[in-house]
């Protein structure tokens, strides 16, 4: 593992790959957990694409973001069945052969003992010059290659191959975040937030509102990767607002 | 509204603009919603990308994916505060100036009154040339310039905007769907699945794991726009599920 530079601003992106997706059937959960989990790491994502399950679109996809980011993840498509195409597609975006990984077929051999099919064997089938990633609920194992993390579809599958990642992947100074809310429409308060934000460079303030029992409320929420400033800035902010009439409270309402 | 062609496909794309969804504090809900929506319009979502609050990445995506597709939806980033930069960028990729449309302005002005503040009015910008989409919910209206949608972030917003346009918008023979599930592995069955669907060219199926209270299922979606199609492939399914020893039954596990 290279060092990390804490100032260099690392980033990622993310392939969701999946008809059902994009179908509405089954509603993503791989983006969220996983931008929280790159978080942690120091890295930040930077964009993600939902594509079909079709080669063209997920060599596509992948050769544009992993040229453009530290790392690529993609979810979905690394199962057992003719619908699941990821390690084929992601191969051909490398111009590599697909082969079976030695160690892929020991843990799935191991696990199914002789009821390891063909179907079964595919789960060992990864790009030429790839490495696995442990997943310790299921056994069949993400992959790496390159700068390009090949993981699954299922959520508590991912999380698992995740958490054999922790650690591992230089990073940069993690995205601190506070919330400051208020019972008030977000346009009441447009010229304030933007005035705080202006006065503390470096500093990003997102506004979130929201209606819930019939009263019109806001989440603001204050990003930096300065601590002292994050508090600078909140501070500021609670005065900014209670200068509007306004009762801030710390934390999402 | 031009006339549809049954026999054509039409596609879409979506963008969803936000850190906040990148960052992973919120869950995207327009991505699903928007897929059923267009499903029943005869129109298929066919790519979506998440892209941060930043104009470049904005501009890139629009720009690609409106010409890609008949339709390309946006999601986020037209409120009133300095966070919204939707209306902006997406001018910039069509190279127009951002005016205010003065049908919005009389919207917001019938419905804010002497509380019409600038922050309010940045809700009526719209890129020249472009036309309004109604918000029953909070009239802030959406926006369409050219094949293009620009929606709200908050689901609930974005939803009443759909509804204003149910049926506006040409499209083909909806993608129909049917749901056959089984309590097996997935690849106990993944010869069996690519067998049925190489036997009906025009379906695809889709294989979808679960594991639940230490049992192992999957539900196999099987799609086609041909309804008898789909109903001869569903009753193959089960006859070779049944071949496999297997109780499949009709709808979702």
């Amino acid at each position: 593992m290279a060092a990390a530079d804490p100032d260099r601003i690392y980033t990622a992106a993310l392939v969701v790959i999946g008809d059902e997706i994009l179908s509405g059937r089954t509603q993503d959960a791989n983006l969220a957990y996983l931008a929280k989990w790159l978080g942690l790491q120091g890295i930040r994502l930077k964009e993600a694409r939902v594509v079909a399950d079709d080669t063209a679109a997920i060599v596509d996809a992948v050769n544009a973001l992993r040229a453009a980011h530290d790392y690529l993840f993609t979810t979905g498509g690394i199962g057992p069945t003719h619908d699941d195409i990821t390690v084929d597609a992601i191969a051909a975006a490398f111009g590599v052969e697909v082969v079976h990984h030695p160690d892929a077929v020991r843990v799935l051999t191991d696990y199914y003992g002789d009821r390891l099919t063909d179907a079964r064997l595919r789960m060992a089938r990864v790009p030429a010059g790839a490495e696995l990633i442990a997943n310790a609920r299921t056994k069949a194992p993400g992959i790496r290659i390159g700068n390009v993390f090949i993981m699954a579809g299922v959520p508590a599958i991912t999380q698992s191959m995740l958490e054999a990642l922790d650690g591992q992947l230089p990073g940069g100074r993690p995205v601190l975040s506070a919330t400051v809310a208020a019972w008030t429409a977000e346009s009441r308060v447009a010229a304030t937030l933007a005035a705080v934000e202006k006065a503390h460079p470096g500093v990003q303030i997102g506004s979130y509102p929201f209606w819930r029992d019939g009263r019109t409320g806001a989440n603001f929420v204050v990003r930096s990767v300065d601590r002292d400033l994050l508090t600078e800035t909140v501070a500021a902010l609670h005065a900014a607002l209670r200068a509007e009439g306004l009762e801030p409270v710390d934390g999402e309402l």
